[in-house]
């Protein structure tokens, strides 16, 4: 089977076989399938889409391509959640602990920030000491112990995934649905997992910005964690504005951290709904509770009698962080403050549009994030919204602060935030930013 | 402007700009765009197709990734003709000829063999001690003199399509229309040239087998040429069956000096009839006759009056080539005869299709082609065709003879021969198989 004869079927509209994809998956990996061959059949893929059995070979295909984490000799229910990722999107770090409180064990593998979303990873490693890389053995004993572990993807997992997903950043490639889904899924399965919550975002600063297009990639996703006997389900949920209060790496785990100490305020509302409303869905998925209202319920009281706190303390001990993190976030997680600039609005006004994207970028070009995948993070730079959409301001009032290092560079920064917000006379309709549009079930 | 963002815009089916094409193309050069970009584009230009503007533009940026020949110091007018290729096709040979002694300065381009079809510099290469690979110099001189030079592609002729031709090859993406354009007038238009006569052959024997997807490419190919100035009208000719009698490479020069010194039995009709046609073609479109009709006859009487066999003489001459080749053909190109095998009507009837591709690919396979670029050819080995398309045969007559060295590898070789023949009892209808289909003029 030649590559050139697998590629000419996808460029023609067919369906390719089992075997053709398993045979594309494995010369990626092996290197019998040239790179430029790869990428002729991954825009051909894009162009001519996959149905449902080539997304599962797919996806199984990726998978086998390395190897699996074997958590199967602990016995409690393993779940976790994806996010497709945006601005402020810290909910992993409330999440891991508020399902391990109540009995499920999330076995959790997240990535590192690139463009103008933060990564889970990158975030932890502002609290002093944490580290992420873990051996198989040190995570198999951190979930036995906490009832989460939060680690990056290792060499082992889908390899195939890694030297596609390089070749789609640079093959405009990367957002084709199959392949989408093929690669998170991929991942997740790696895992062994009974059940999994995706959190499928669309907005300024989504990944998938389109509703409809968010809404065919969650439905795409569900139906694969599915046909893999994994309980699937995803909430489409708005990214038109960062979600929270907090940009940047050391603010967002304060967030959290606030939050799971009951001590976050309106600002931070979004994170705690979301946050519970996925946790809820794990627990209903992994059949702890038997519906998701009371699945929510014993999460809130997991947030709020303090045992999810508890909880995320005792992974932060487990993976070398200073668990005085837990109890001083700011102390701890911002030792030098950064400078503050205030962004101001001018005009007064209605907040109607957020261009969520062009703030995390923002933030990202002041050191806050990865423009390049080599480039170095400063944890400490972000930015701290004080309004949200729809909310009334008046002129001069602060949109909120840049948190930043260089004074220049931050002005810049400031301004760049500033023109991210659209501030007019009239009220944007009641309930045009409904934070969880929809739930999609397998 | 970055590789990604002009692949993404294809991608969604945009135009490109001049400057984005530019730039792809200069990537393609300089290796700024990776191949797997410069291949994911080649899939997306396959898929969304180009406008005649991007057709002109891509031409354009291919020619200029290298320089052109200068043959502006010769004052006739400069014509080519250039066939999309087939069995048997050995036409450069007499329109070469037929064309310079009409008065038309002929600087022929042309190139290797690869799979069923053979190349025009192989085939001369049979003729003892010529030589294709010629300085411009030399090519100058020769033209000067003879009126027509045969040369292979230099490495400055546009070294855009040189590349991605290979990838194209290995990456499904050979047949896009506007690929095929871009690559066949940039070498072309490397020359100078005033006029051009194409051959676009459709059947089981072409590279575009389907006849409305031939009319497609003859169209783009004559509105490019036209769009650079260059006068260019397309014959749509069929490739149902080899032109002619002879698949090989001596035999087919064989055929051609034997049509030159008015020798041709009927066999050979179909390679005459098209050779004069195109040499008129270019005769006309470089206005030395005022018609199509007095261009003919004015190549006919070049024909008959051994003015062209006088002119093919004086290039193998100043090509470095036996010009006995001229005189005795058979004796000078087939010193040491291969062996003959018959290739035998199964049954009694009507010969209703001939796998024109099947019966290149047997030839290739007994050294009579390459398989791969690197093969070594055998000029001795071929097949004879005995009969044409529409024909009755008995039971056990001679549909051809097969030409090889090896016995066994010549019998497998006869036998698929054999089956690239259907005979059946009822004759296919009067007129299936017209030679010129159709002409396409600017």
């Amino acid at each position: 089977m030649r590559p050139q004869d697998i590629i000419s079927r996808k460029r023609d509209g067919s369906t390719l076989s089992d075997e053709e994809i398993k045979t594309f998956v494995r010369g990626v990996t092996d290197g019998s399938f040239a790179d430029y061959q790869a990428s002729a059949l991954l825009m051909a893929i894009f162009l001519r889409g996959m149905d449902a059995r080539e997304q599962y070979a797919l996806t199984e295909a990726m998978l086998r391509s390395g190897s699996s984490l074997d958590f199967s000799e602990i016995e409690k229910p393993k779940a976790d959640k994806h996010s497709t990722g945006g601005v402020g999107d810290k909910t992993s770090l409330l999440i891991a602990p508020l399902a391990a409180a109540c009995g499920v064990c999330v076995p959790m593998i997240s990535g590192r920030g690139l463009g103008h979303t933060g990564g889970t990873l990158d975030k932890l490693e502002s609290i002093p000491g944490y580290r992420v890389r873990l051996s198989s053995d040190e995570a198999r004993a951190i979930l036995r112990r906490v009832g989460f572990v939060m680690m990056g993807q290792t060499a082992e997992i889908a390899p195939a995934d890694r030297k596609l997903y390089a070749l789609r950043d640079a093959t405009a490639t990367v957002e084709a649905i199959p392949l989408i889904v093929a690669s998170i899924m991929s991942k997740k399965l790696a895992a062994g997992l009974g059940a999994l919550a995706l959190d499928v975002k669309t907005g300024t600063g989504a990944f998938m910005r389109d509703e409809e297009r968010a809404r065919e990639l969650a439905r795409a996703l569900v139906a694969t964690g599915n046909s893999f006997g994994v309980r699937t389900e995803a909430l489409l949920t708005d990214m038109n504005q960062p979600l929270g209060r907090a940009v940047g790496h050391a603010e967002e785990v304060i967030e959290c951290v606030e939050i799971l100490r009951g001590e976050g305020d309106e600002r931070a509302r979004a994170v705690r709904e979301l946050s519970v409303e996925l946790a809820a869905r794990m627990v209903a998925l992994s059949r702890l509770e038997s519906s998701v209202e009371a699945a929510r319920a014993r999460v809130l009281r997991a947030l709020e009698s303090g045992e999810a706190l508890e909880t995320f303390r005792r992974n932060v001990e487990a993976q070398g962080g200073d668990a005085r993190a837990c109890d001083e976030p700011r102390r701890v997680l911002q030792p030098s403050p950064p400078r503050e600039v205030r962004v101001e609005s001018a005009r007064a006004g209605f907040v109607v549009r957020v261009d969520a994207a062009e703030i995390g970028l923002a933030v990202a070009r002041i050191g806050g994030g990865r423009v390049r995948v080599e480039d170095e993070i400063d944890p400490s730079v972000g930015f701290l919204a004080d309004v949200k959409l729809g909310e009334e301001v008046r002129k001069g009032q602060a949109l909120g602060t840049l948190l930043c290092r260089d004074g220049a560079r931050g002005e810049e920064a400031a301004r760049r935030v500033r023109s991210a917000y659209t501030v007019e006379d009239d009220p944007p309709p009641a309930g045009s930013f409904k934070l969880i549009k929809e739930v999609i079930a397998g």
